[in-house]
């Protein structure tokens, strides 16, 4: 049902940097007619009844209908108490996985190539429920909370995952030597996916253990998946490799086809406005979001106008190693666009 | 009181290529006339009393008796409910700061050099605590425990540490916006001992950006500290940056002086016995034991001779990329201190 027609996705373009590289990825999915009509919706979180905070009933119900949503960055207001954007869009739509596949970039020099790796990241509980107590003066307790329902959601997901884009070994990352029970519960459920999952190759590792051996040769990794906290810290650890939150794609994933997939770099208001940001994290989130809707001959083609740009490094951003303007990389890609069709 | 005189030692070989590398330990030792006189202790832990796990009488007497101790690598029983043996004796000694110096070594080929960092590790809770219960049928909890003393206490051994060891800066390491509580206990903690150690530069900064910045750059860290969980992982990571746990040094941190510095690699049961071990990291655990105690020019000798042999490339056991065996890499060392007085 994805595949035929005009698409409408819910497109929050954000803070600082946000409307720029949104209109960027406009542009260059304009080259390359992909078939999305965007619907702009401005998320700053508001208080609700009760006075909890939700995001705004307009970009909920945005949100509901199209089921798919690109965004760039949230600034998290201080307000105390005020809850991460990013988080408060997870928890509204139970967005349950993260996906951050890790690629390295031809032409972008790091200390490593070929990296390509996914890590999935269990997006709901963890060190992330949000239970906290102060036990008695000068003692606190965090409540980290793992459920069957959520592991196991996970763990299927991962090798669902897996097996739809050609991967061949799923890796559960764990310290189930030290929370026996909690950790213990998410490795299980694992290995029970991964008994019905045969054609996948499973392991399991702790999470010392693969940060070490990622920085070692992470080409022996293909998809992890693992608790909140522990995504957290590798998804991040795997941008560094490849070259940081700048080029790296990100996607929230939830039940039935909902999700919404993000640059995961900040706001930069520092060059705001400057037309110096690089779209390139938000682009790749983009073509994430056509693969999940079934347009993988645009995804293809946007990937690859944006790939050929980059390794070419006539026109660069800044922060790529170049002095293009943002308008200018982007202009590049939606040539290249025209030149590959 | 350190400084002269014969000092004992407890000495725990360990099990695999402990024995291997603890007698290469003892025979450089020797060579470069170090002032130390080991007392072996064999730790294999047995049930006292009530059924809980416990360090036999015998080793844990020569520890409190010599307050210093040498470790090698210890298996953890498979016997349900049995703890680490490394995480128990840390609990039976309040061995609260684990630190681990990652120091590029030169001629040892990784994908950074001038890396130049401590990590610093509160050692006895947060997620360690190993309280876990389950809520209701799928659903588990793991508590992790901050408290003002431990934090205070670590927080002060790190910039004590910086000041002691003429390092610039301390980074506090924390997920503050997501544990607001415990996280944020043992942030402030930081804070307060920063305000009273103002010749130390301090920053903080989030576990994942930590994380990120690190494989992009480690040479912008100098001493991180940080809880538990955290320092596992990170530390594991800047290990790999440096060549892995082979050739990495511990330290074990307790109160009036009381230590046990340990290589935290594993057994290597497949090479035990086969005079193929790479007894560096014990070496450097005992390099950085003998600096404890004060005992520099020894220090200095020790760690000079096996970075030249390593520099030197002619006599390298497997692992470092070589094919010469523990006794020869060893026989190279000493002979090289020799040269050095
Ligand atoms: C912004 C922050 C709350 C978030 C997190 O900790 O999950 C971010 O680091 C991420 O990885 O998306
Ligand atoms: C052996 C294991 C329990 C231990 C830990 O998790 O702390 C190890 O990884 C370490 O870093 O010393």
């Amino acid at each position: 049902t994805y595949v035929r027609g005009i698409h409408t996705v819910t497109l929050i373009p954000g803070d600082g940097i946000g409307p720029e590289i949104s209109s960027a990825v406009m542009k260059i999915f304009e080259a390359a007619k992909a078939p999305i009509q965007w619907e702009e919706r401005n998320v700053t979180a508001i208080k609700g009844p009760g006075g909890k905070w939700m995001i705004p009933p307009d970009a909920k119900k945005s949100m509901d209908r199209n089921k798919i949503g690109l965004k760039g960055p949230l600034k998290t207001p201080i307000a105390a108490g005020h809850p991460s954007m990013n988080l408060l869009l997870r928890k509204t739509f139970d967005l349950y996985a993260n996906v951050r596949p890790c690629v390295s970039i031809e032409g972008y020099k790091t200390p490593y190539t070929d990296v390509n790796l996914v890590t999935i990241r269990e997006n709901t509980e963890g060190e992330y429920s949000g239970i906290e107590h102060v036990i008695v003066d000068g003692v606190v307790q965090s409540i980290k909370l793992i459920t069957e329902q959520a592991s196991q959601r996970i763990a299927e997901y991962a090798f669902e995952y897996a097996r739809n884009n050609q991967r061949a070994s799923v890796t559960a990352v764990h310290k189930a030597n030290i929370m026996r029970m909690s950790d213990g519960l998410f490795l299980r459920k694992c290995r029970e996916a991964a008994e019905k999952h045969k054609d996948v190759k499973f392991t399991e590792m702790y999470l010392d253990t693969v940060c070490l051996n990622m920085v070692q040769d992470p080409t022996q990794f293909d998809v992890l998946v693992m608790p909140n906290l522990y995504g957290d810290i590798l998804s991040d650890l795997c941008a560094g490799l490849i070259g940081g939150l700048g080029v790296t794609p990100s996607g929230n994933i939830g039940a039935n086809g909902v999700a919404i997939f993000e640059s995961v770099h900040g706001t930069a208001p520092d060059i705001a406005g400057k037309d110096m940001a690089n779209p390139t994290a938000l682009l790749l989130s983009a073509v994430m979001m056509l693969r999940h809707m079934g347009l993988h001959g645009h995804a293809k083609k946007i990937e690859a106008a944006c790939f050929d740009i980059i390794r070419d490094k006539k026109v660069l951003t800044k922060d790529l190693g170049g002095n293009s303007k943002c308008s200018e990389f982007t202009e590049a890609i939606c040539q290249r666009v025209l030149d590959l069709d």
